[in-house]
């Protein structure tokens, strides 16, 4: 991996001076195009062994180009907000939006990293950590997002003369920290580790470049000219960045699917259901304020046909709830901000903390309902998306995270009383829309999209409830039950 | 202030029954109202003694409304985000947008009451509190924020009784905390000090409503109603909402403003520029990096004419700092996110945490620039918006920040020189649009406005520094000597 970094490459003073100008030009150039078109945004990943010059490399990158519309990011210690959160949360909230350029310094590569040198972290820890990193740069890269990842490499022998140097001169001693001679002395295993975490990251659409640190002329120039070359190639591209195209997907021939056999009559009686609703909601309250719940987080999203009962169901599950506990994130239209970034950014940025609940009402699965149907993106985009959000839920679960979702389903006749009796009361009559009308003429792709969405999507993790809901009440208390059995189990 | 809430007010069982259901109706109508035309939004202050029954008062409010469009926030302990920024920043991150209610539980009110009653802070501290608390609501109701305060209100004999009640309920009894005895120890001081703030903060824009706590009904339904009754007042009244209008302001009768004054000949040559520049900044690199600086902030706002060097003079300025520690923000034009907030929600998200600087490319002052002379907001607007203005840089040095602002001036022959060199370099022209001729035109009018800005704006605390910019170097040097010299007082 680092072999080719090891030669001693250098780039003279005078080689230097001839090739900056027109690159800085260049730079400049690509980055205002970027910027004017904004049809995607940079990512240029910092890692590399301490003391290759990866700061000044930084630091020469904001001076060749504008820093006004470079966002310079370091990970240090997680914030207590960060620690509460799934591990690439904090990633996820540094991410530039379209048009711009983010410089990750101390990316999610190095806790990955220095753990496992470290060996606080064991080995099937690091393999869990690069899957993670594979998806969320496979999703970046299907995004249309610019990865470049950069290693500053340097050999043992140039490492330590380095730290060295630099403790000798007064105006850098301050630079060499107790940490570094730390590192040094694990050297061997720190290039070791790093090495099959390359390896095991270095796609087609996100290749590490490894440059060697010992000159700066030669590490400055090799970071800018990269750099200049990706950018033009992908801004000369004018097709929407794509991945490959899928294949179809065909529905079942027998046409049976799991949505026809849910049993829509079953009911339950008012007298039993306000006895266990009311046992189940001071239940659900109940567990939330246990202390063991406190490093926890519950997160549930509803979804079903228009009229199905979501809105009433999440009250039913909000009710005793303490209100400083919960929040209901209805999903509508995005921002822009949300907009000029990866689809899943609003829902990441909408994760609760420890000892909290989030309730979406519709929530990412938007992305293979409404957008697929409506072709707001492509089928390259909702076909990727099942794996995108199965990844997404795993790593809410694995850090601590309940996840219930639930697709509400009513029949055709029961939509059609409803919406009637929506126009009939006055402070229901917001909640129907010619959009009501419009979507209920798609019921047929709607209930196709929702049994692949369940199909591909439920995970033993974060599997899908489906609840007959023609009954509203037979609906709310399956729903409070599969919360309460949720949440009890996961303490 | 509270002899009205010990009155033992209540409400019997069959009255609630009767009034309920319209009141619910009546909610949630006028939510959905709120929600549907999106003019402002409506933020719920819950504060009082304790045992007074706020939490359940907020749970029967979500119950009653649609909680999907409340966003419930209660404040603890400040996170680490939280705790290295001005006190108020995390109510601002709090704010809900317009068309949504945030019923705020423990809000702003919460610490500077009980510092004062456990002592921990001075009277001069809590005066201090009252003043920004007093800004900020101000603030609010100019931004046609609907602003209803409840405090919540029991007598020491039924403070004392609801926690023995509590206690001896096995199901309530987890209610009843330590903190719960202490505070009741301390009652009298707590009504007291509690009655100076609420008279120090009741204003016809923001008064205090003052609930008696001990009858459940009764103070259900009176939350209930007040909510109802004003939101649909708020609601009738189609007329923006309007500070009364303030008087013009009349330039000095001969003319003389203070941009006229300055002295825009000064040059430097460019060898003592070049030295001294590489002084300045190698200066500023290294305070940014002392340990003291961990514990303070630098903001820098630059304004001026387009093309007077902004973008020239920030890369100057940030060129040695690491690029970890500062970012830069170009202020454009509003997302829609930010377009729901109050004015300055967009640069509150910004402010930098301890040991970084934030350098805005365009500011806040926007509003009293381009949006008085485009007449993208009333005169209202723009005219309070210089004290807005200074409350907001006055907490920003309170908490421990450096504020540095500087306006460029040039002449309109230097303006239309570099417009035309623009035109030339290849990787400029995106710098040059049809905005900025059209800018150009309004010379004078930018004029009047920035010497306005200059003379109510330059407090002691953050102070204008003007700019002589016909010569690059000259104001390149200057404002490194500014920013240097303010860093080095402030560490």
């Amino acid at each position: 991996m680092f072999e080719s970094a090891e030669l001693g490459h250098k780039l003279s003073d005078k080689e230097f001076q001839k090739i900056v100008p027109d690159l800085r030009v260049g730079l400049l150039d690509a980055q205002y195009q970027l910027f004017k078109d904004g049809r995607f945004s940079v990512i240029i990943l910092i890692s590399g062994v301490r003391g290759a010059g990866k700061s000044e490399t930084v630091q020469v990158l904001n001076e060749w180009m504008d820093p006004r519309h470079i966002e310079t990011v370091a990970f240090d210690a997680p914030t207590d907000e960060e620690r509460e959160r799934p591990p690439l949360w904090r990633y996820w909230r540094a991410l530039p939006p379209r048009g711009k350029v983010g410089i990750l310094f101390g990316s999610w590569y190095t806790q990955p990293i220095v753990d496992r040198v470290l060996r606080t972290t064991r080995r099937r820890d690091m393999i869990q950590s690069v899957e993670e990193i594979n998806g969320l740069e496979r999703m970046l890269a299907d995004e249309g997002t610019l990865l470049l990842k950069f290693w500053f490499h340097l050999s043992k022998k140039r490492q330590k003369k380095r730290l060295h140097d630099l403790a000798l001169d007064a105006e850098t001693a301050w630079r060499v920290e107790k940490r570094d001679k730390h590192f040094f002395s694990n050297y061997d295993r720190f290039v070791k580790v790093s090495a099959e975490i390359l390896e095991e990251t270095s796609h087609a659409h996100a290749p590490w470049i490894v440059v060697e640190g010992t000159d700066t002329n030669y590490r400055y120039v090799t970071a800018g000219k990269t750099i200049l070359e990706t950018l033009r190639g992908r801004l000369a591209d004018k097709t929407k960045p794509k991945a490959s195209d899928p294949p179809p997907l065909i529905p079942p021939v027998d046409k049976v699917r799991v949505l026809d056999k849910l049993d829509l009559s079953l009911i339950v009686p008012k007298g039993r259901y306000e006895e266990e609703m009311d046992k189940l909601q001071g239940r659900l309250a109940q567990l939330i304020r246990e202390p063991k719940f406190r490093k926890r987080t519950l997160v549930c999203a509803f979804e079903g046909m228009d009229a199905a009962g979501k809105g009433g169901a999440i009250r039913r599950v909000a009710k005793e709830i303490d209100p400083r506990m919960y929040r209901i994130i209805p999903i509508s239209a995005p921002s822009d901000e949300e907009r000029s970034h990866p689809y899943l950014w609003r829902f990441w940025r909408q994760l609760p903390r420890q000892g909290r609940v989030t309730i979406f009402d519709r929530s990412w699965y938007g992305r293979v309902l409404v957008e697929r149907i409506e072709g707001f993106c492509t089928q390259a985009d909702w076909m990727r998306a099942y794996s995108e959000i199965n990844e997404f839920e795993e790593q809410i679960v694995r850090s601590g995270g309940t996840v219930c979702k639930f697709w509400l389903q009513i029949d055709q006749d029961e939509q059609l009383r409803r919406f009637k009796a929506r126009e009939k009361t006055r402070f229901k009559q917001f909640k129907i829309t010619p959009d009501d009308w419009r979507n209920r003429k798609k019921w047929g792709q709607y209930q196709e999209a929702a049994a692949d969405m369940i199909d591909r999507t439920s995970t033993p993790d974060a599997p899908w409830t489906l609840i007959e809901s023609n009954d509203k009440r037979h609906a709310r208390l399956k729903i409070l039950k599969t919360i309460v059995n949720a949440v009890e189990q996961s303490l």
